[in-house]
């Protein structure tokens, strides 16, 4: 058993190296500063064993292995982007990058080393390396009670998976950063988490609006006519996004507009920009031999192909400085304001296989292994730095990351396609560091069409993808009017939303968040004892049996005061765990008691979202674009409930990273009730009101939106 | 780059070593002696390339890489017990042993390092490490052209796979043994493989009858009372299979009988044995606390347990010894015929993972990773041998295999159900020395019902499991009927289908094999070329696309003469791939040209089975059982078509080890024209007729069963 050194590297972080790790890892990649101010001056760390309960041994076949203690009934939470299920306890997860994570491995587009427990502690392991962590999944022979071998022909608590009392990660040979991350609560570890790694990613304020891709061979006028019919339509849209058929070539990319159906893109963005719409670019990292970049990059690349087409070697100065070079001349320089980065995770499992194989070589000495689990990560870096040296912010998306990628304004998103599995998505992101889109794409009837939409509208990044089908938030007719409702609800939302992300990006906490940020352990608990109900063992079909305890992985809270809990087709009502205290409909107005589980009917136009009584929601208007730097619109301060309560306002310029260097403010927005019995607003803040806004409007126990006002 | 050195370590099988492998591997576990012999009588072996184009690099991150060339339109079978795919070029396997095969990574309960070629070799990497080959679905920079590179956006011929020139498979840290496996065709290399193994296993007599597995919690009255309804009800059946409910605890397992259901187990057997029944018993490796062996086996055991049981190490004599007394005494010495060793494969992907982690350590030296890969090898060896032991023959079933298995009788099954995947199994065992079993469990309609059942009694064990469901042959009455048909023909066929197994033994040619083995790879190319239809792509469902070349397997051949072509639920009409030459419906007498691609239509009492012009079948009557030693019956000598031919008849006692010294022979059955337009029959062999037979009979011309004389 080897020795574990650990320093206090961060206020609450505490880390020991194991082995000799060189080389990339996800901390070095990204080299955010951790920002201990704001970790000072969270209350103080707390672990829930002591730090000689961790312990590294080596194992059959030389494998070193880190060992934590785990609690009997301690949940994890975590490890990156995970469709499957929610409480990762019990499971083993193997944590490649891989683009087809359709069975529960642990393989997924996003996986991150890195897990939370309900017991107020977060574990993170820096490597490139793909990761194997058994969390309480294994039962060593020296801890195995008689009395743990149950008889699954007589014992009705027989389970596949024993309680195990530790979590046993496998370290790569070369070894690894280890770094512990305090409570008390379960937030406050992965607050810790996100600060440690540059706080969380603040997008620029047209990132929340609505977004739109175009089919895959749309030409630039046929993109401005779809971008114009959102206008005549009178549906909100702030982005639009090409598809391959923008490059010349695609699979493998040129990065190259295409001179048929974009023979000006110069004036093609411009023209978008003067309507109010942004353009993303799709692309992916596997550059064509029609590429001019091609000679310049072949002796900076891998030694195998994709598509026939390059995987450079973007760790090298001198390949990200030709990619940097091509893209700020051909897109950035021209108004584009982000991409789409595909194909960045690799796959073995479709009808067909495509990537660098693990032994690949890159001119920098990373193997193929190493590559595929930082290439997200890389192109998120390399794409948002280049904004940054313009003083721009961009928000994009990329269909694979890795640890520390808080910082990064990227959002994941998946060519998977189940409702649920997307919810359930959104809702492991917030502990990993990452942020997620449950896009849209096609739907089977006018009814998936809307839940779908509903989801979307509720998350950090709504999208309708067209590529593939070429659909309109309008092509189910009947439906288009609640479509419309939802985009203009979340464009009136765009405060509160683009406060929840300030507080991501200075308190470190996800503005979208799972349950179990919301709710201790003991609550939870006593919500799933109510619902517990375990159907008999299915002998033929499933032989391990189906059991399985509620996650509450279907519902989630947006910054402190809103709780979404969105239905999927087929679903008219639904249970939604409710924290304590008192509940207001969003829209219905309706009082819900929270402390336990309640019962919700909502029809179609409807998807329940609560906001606790006092909260004070920021709202604005449902413009057909967010806010550009200059404009203004009113803000309505919502007071929910009849409970004192407030609200925050964060304004700045929505645009550049200014607010980086202070250009940017908090206002308080307080309620109190009168000695008359009615209620009084208070909004403080620097100096005045918030630049982007032009007046202020306070609206007081409020008991729902009730359709007032968006159409 | 190393140096490969090859030395010819049997006729047609060359060997070279990187590395210092040591330690168990699944040939030196087995421990076969290679059948010299057979494999000198073979024509001559050839290898497509040269030994100079095989080659070992040290790759990114120091992975060892063999590689081998690959030509255009070469295809790849084998791997292991695959159900998504036949055809392995193209794709990266991940060959590591799993119970829940349910997406196309190569992982399965039997994944085999060894893979042959369409073009006339194979290629074995013997360790006990799960291994990786990416058979074609790497490319090098150095051999991408540029016009590899199409453009998705344009080129109808864009595939995610590009036609890679090459095989590479890692090789474990510690090195490895390679084999190569000459042709000239692909038949020849897997039949030197088998014959490199030991041969194929030739089951006794009855493990070819019909199977019943009892629900898991039968007792022993209720299990001789389910036997006598076969018996009642005519249906033939062989072999009752009792489930974990014998055990007195199961998960994990104590091995002892449970004194409730089974108070008296030598009599139960008894009784099952003089009705013409052998007992199989389902058990796992997991031994229980309360097994009488826990204690003795603990200090022999890895430092991990499963589902609170011991995982023993039975590499060790000591571990080995103490199973083998315990399962003497409680069950061999008994009568019990043989084993169905479940579990013993692992899980990570269903609702709870369940197995000793890769870094478990067992007494040996060996991990958890090489013992999972070896644990069902291992289990299949040491119940043989106990068999052996007493001069007997075993026929069982196991959960996990690997290579080097030929020669154990042992047929592998999965909790997967699907018609289709089953079928897909039967083949692709044909290229790894493994024997499938498409088992019955329950049905969605009798519709579903019969075409699983006339699938299964046509394959090398046909089993109905109702452990979990307790289905009956005669569940379905309406379909009952065609049950007792296809039962009742496999009898009939057992001295076909003995013969065919006989030939596995002692020329390594599968009994049931897949089409390649039967037709040339230019035959198979226009065959396919004829059906290739390619579906537009689906951008929206499967961003790759859905391409894909029909592979042919779903029909399979059985000995020479035989081709089954089953039909799945909902089905009425299929196409049929027939080899050249003329072929004869086995029951409906229809001829059919064959070199080419057919459609037959087949109602639900049919599945569509044909016979080749002028093969001659070996049948019998369709006894309630197979022969037992000493007893006989009539031998029916059909021939088929109008061709002159021939067909052979293998015998011995059916029951004990005495072929191995001679006790058996082989009969020639020739059927000649005569010259007043008629057939004339000999039957000539080692002196007389075979024991087993009480009379021949001769049939010519036949047209097909037609139903004759089976109820």
């Amino acid at each position: 058993m080897a020795e574990l050194t650990w320093t206090e590297t961060a206020p609450g972080v505490w880390k020991a190296v194991i082995g000799f790790p060189d080389g990339l890892t996800p901390l070095s990649l990204i080299g955010a500063a951790p920002r201990t101010e704001a970790l000072a001056q969270m209350v103080p760390a707390r672990l829930p064993f002591g730090l000689d309960l961790v312990s590294v041994t080596e194992a059959g076949g030389g494998r070193l292995m880190l060992a934590l203690p785990l609690e009997d009934e301690e949940k994890l939470y975590g490890t990156g982007l995970q469709f499957m299920r929610m409480n990762q306890r019990g499971r083993t997860r193997y944590l490649r990058v891989n683009s087809d994570p359709k069975q529960d491995t642990g393989e997924t587009h996003a996986p991150v080393p890195f897990y939370v427990s309900d017991r107020g502690y977060g574990v993170l392991i820096d490597t490139a390396r793909a990761v194997t962590m058994h969390l309480g999944s294994t039962m060593r022979l020296a801890e195995t009670r008689k009395e743990d071998a149950l008889d699954r022909n007589r014992d009705s608590g027989w389970r596949a998976t024993l309680r195990s009392e530790r979590a046993e990660i496998r370290i790569p040979e070369e070894g690894a950063g280890i770094y512990l991350f305090g409570g008390p609560a379960l937030g406050d570890a992965v607050r810790r988490y996100n600060l440690f790694c540059g706080g969380g990613a603040l997008p620029p304020k047209w990132g929340l609006g609505f977004w739109h891709r175009v089919p895959a061979m749309y030409s630039a006028e046929e993109a401005i006519a779809e971008a114009r019919e959102y206008r005549k339509r009178d549906f909100p849209c702030d982005v639009i996004g090409l598809e391959p058929g923008w490059h010349s070539r695609s699979y493998p990319v040129t990065y190259e507009w295409d001179a048929e159906r974009f023979p000006d893109p110069k004036r093609f963005v411009d023209e978008m920009t003067d309507d109010g719409f942004r353009v993303n670019l799709w692309e992916h990292p596997y550059v064509s031999p029609e590429s001019p970049i091609y000679d310049s990059l072949k002796p900076l690349s891998g030694d195998y192909t994709v598509w026939g087409g390059l995987a450079p070697d973007y760790s090298l100065n001198a390949a990200r400085e030709i990619y940097e070079r091509q893209h700020s001349a051909q897109h950035i320089g021209i108004g584009v304001s982000g991409y789409k980065l595909d194909e960045c995770d690799g796959s073995e499992l479709t009808n067909n296989a495509w990537m660098f194989p693990a032994h690949a070589s890159f001119p920098s000495g990373l193997d193929g292994e190493r590559m595929r689990q930082l290439y997200g990560l890389m192109f998120q870096k390399m794409t948002t730095d280049l904004f940054r040296s313009g003083n721009r912010r961009t928000y994009g998306l990329a269909r694979a990351s890795n640890a520390a990628a808080s910082s990064l304004p990227c959002v994941l998103y998946s060519d998977l396609y189940d409702h649920k599995q997307f919810i359930r998505a959104l809702c492991n992101s917030s502990f990993s560091g990452l942020l997620w889109s449950p896009e849209v794409r096609r739907a089977r009837s006018a009814e998936d069409w809307v839940r779908r939409m509903q989801t979307v509208c509720f998350s950090p990044l709504a999208m309708l993808n067209a590529w593939g089908d070429g659909t309109k938030p309008w092509s189910f007719p009947e439906a288009a009017p609640i479509i419309r409702h939802y985009i203009k609800l979340r464009m009136r939302l765009q405060p509160y939303l683009y406060t929840a992300f300030a507080r991501y990006r200075e308190e470190g906490i996800p503005p979208f968040r799972a349950m179990p940020f919301a709710i201790s352990p003991d609550e939870f608990a006593s919500a799933e004892k109510r619902r517990l109900s375990l159907p008999a063992l299915n002998t033929t079909d499933g032989a391990y049996g189906k059991r399985s305890e509620p996650q509450w992985d279907d519902q989630y809270m947006i910054g402190d005061a809103m709780l979404v809990a969105p239905l999927v087709e087929g679903e008219v009502e639904r249970e939604v765990l409710l924290p304590a205290g008192s509940w207001i409909g969003l829209e219905s107005g309706e009082r819900y008691e929270g402390g336990g589980v309640i019962r919700v009917r909502a029809g179609i136009d409807t998807i329940p979202v609560f906001v606790r009584d006092g909260a004070v929601i920021p709202m604005t208007a449902a413009l057909p674009h967010a806010l550009r730097p200059g404009e203004q619109a009113p803000l309505e301060l919502v007071h929910f409930g009849t409970k004192e309560g407030e609200g925050w306002v964060y304004d700045d310029d929505g645009e550049t990273l200014d607010y980086e260097r202070g250009a940017c403010g908090w206002w308080k927005a307080a309620v109190r009730k009168t000695a008359e019995g009615g209620y009084e607003g208070e909004f403080t803040g620097p100096g005045g009101l918030p630049a982007s806004y032009s007046g202020v409007k306070w609206r007081f126990a409020e008991l729902g939106l009730n359709d007032d006002g968006d159409e």
